[in-house]
């Protein structure tokens, strides 16, 4: 099987004698583990591997570095792990890298760009192969920043520029709250945006605005109030929709937390949800169905997003530009928006 | 100031010329940044740092890879990220360990002892220098297996036999519930304790049990129960102790989103808090104070018993056995335990 040949063994030799192309036999020596076939069948890749075992062939690591991982080591950076969609968008994000035989370290940037400079800072310290974002601004200068230094990274949670993210369709998100809303007969709309530089806040609060316009109501600009996502942000927001006078029909929070927060000065006030307003969040975590009264929510696949962005940036480091993934998402009717006469029907 | 010498530099010389033990020397060279300092006075870590500089002294790697670490890297074993309370447990030993010049992975264990050993052994495979558990069991038989192994580490959150821990003193937060309720004149208290083998669910247990018995107020058997820590454990707990028949005038979750489930049981069966029954939480996690009803629980120093993890770490990895640290909890009052006439004084 072995042909002698003079000089040393290259790629194009292997891809000859296997007869695939150079470029897959460069990806499957340049990745460990099961994430390999990702860039060939299974016989493919055990065939690669085999030859190149038996013929004792490693890579160029000069050219290998170039376009392959060498630490195996990934940089993620949050805005905080105690948020809870944060922290299982990276359990997915450790979950997948394990598996593909990589270690990640994680650390909070709390948004801010300066955090994020001597945070990125550090991982590549700590000699990481790439980078996953889960906290990008939508104008992306601190990412324009480090893609021009070489970088290489994705995005996770919020999309920015062009840059390879894994997101879920937020703009459909909003879509499903506003139609819902709409459908249930509300009328008036209030939004907790979340932070203005996140694409989830600007895209959900877009899908929500475009749905209730093809139902014939708008949103007048006062109702959108951007802050944090957090009870604290939603609290805040919340107060400053009521100093307005007006108290709305509805309430979308792009954030359960929000959401929560928003709760608790409605309760102050004595508005009751869902009779004097609806109140919706989003991501459907633990709280919108344990709370006092259960929260209309959209569920978001925040593990799977974490083990997409993943799969882009094994992408990226093998000289790829993978498509951003929009992943679905699905929205989930409870107590707070709906009508007491519908509540029997949808609570147990 | 170099006086001619015989052979190779060694410890003890150092330790001689400069007036300090050979520990201290071994120590402060074998720790980087400002973490040296716990070893000696500024003064005397520049000397040893100075003089091993001046005379190209580096520590035996044999000797001193017994007990210090090599690799810089420590891994963190964790029940789940998505809880709270262990990603803010996780924040406080990331920055302590950046602090240290020390990098930290962390996983899920997802409580399970299969877990426990499969994680820590591939943190291992990553040349961990020593692990810090946030999911440590009362009978420590794991713990025991790999400190036999010759593993070093600590503890967070839960402590466990004798090994070094950094916990609140959960003892005393129970206490501090059950003296409130006993104050405030619940007689009939009821406990959704948590996960049995966490020493966090039964010293927050123990603690109320006792200060009630202080007050002549006895708790049953079949009104602790322990289930999760998490909305669904606190929801199945709390339906346990309805089903008794009796519906109690005090509920002390063992954490504030088993609380919270319990809430939603309550509402369900048109019980109200706190005119009905006082509800009150554990480590006032943002939800305690941003529900529908703001919720009595205990503060604890979540991110400084992270740090102090580490800390405790540091000294294990230089051959030391640290006492375990046991911070200070907090009882913060609020609406869910309060009756109405007090209500008022207290909210805003």
């Amino acid at each position: 099987m072995t042909a002698p040949r003079q000089g040393p063994l290259t790629l194009r030799m292997i891809a000859t004698e296997l007869g695939v192309s150079p470029s897959t036999v460069s990806r499957v020596l340049n990745t460990q583990g099961d994430a390999a076939l990702r860039w060939g069948s299974p016989d493919t890749v055990a065939r690669i591997r085999a030859f190149a075992e038996e013929h004792g062939y490693s890579p160029n690591p000069q050219a290998s570095s170039l376009r392959t991982r060498r630490s195996g080591l990934i940089g993620v950076l949050v805005p905080r792990l105690q948020d809870y969609v944060l922290a299982t968008i990276y359990e997915g994000i450790e979950e997948a890298a394990s598996e593909s035989g990589l270690s990640t370290f994680v650390t909070n940037s709390l948004d801010t760009t300066e955090n994020q400079r001597a945070r990125t800072r550090m991982m590549i310290d700590r000699r990481v192969d790439g980078m996953i974002y889960g906290d990008a601004h939508l104008d992306h200068r601190f990412l324009d920043e480090v893609h021009g230094q070489g970088l290489r990274f994705t995005l996770a949670s919020r999309r920015a520029g062009d840059y390879p993210s894994a997101t879920v369709d937020d703009v459909q998100g909003g879509r499903l709250v506003g139609q819902h809303l709409a459908d249930t007969g509300r009328r008036e709309v209030a939004v907790l945006a979340g932070l203005e530089f996140a694409s989830t806040a600007r895209d959900r609060t877009r899908g929500l605005v475009e749905a209730l316009a093809d139902n014939g109501i708008g949103v007048p600009d006062n109702r959108v109030v951007f802050s944090g996502f957090d009870p604290t942000g939603g609290r805040s927001a919340m107060e400053q929709i009521l100093a307005t006078g007006r108290i709305p029909d509805a309430i979308f929070a792009t954030n359960d937390f929000a959401a929560l927060g928003a709760f608790g000065v409605l309760r102050d006030h004595g508005i009751h949800v869902p009779d004097d307003v609806a109140l919706v969040g989003y991501n459907d975590t633990p709280l919108a169905e344990g709370g006092a009264v259960p929260l209309t929510t959209i569920r978001s696949p925040m593990h799977e997003m974490g083990r997409q962005a993943v799969g882009l940036l094994l992408e990226v480091l093998a000289g790829k530009t993978p498509e951003s993934v929009l992943l679905e998402p699905e929205l989930i009717i409870r107590r707070s928006s709906t009508s007491a006469a519908e509540t029997t029907r949808l609570s147990g």
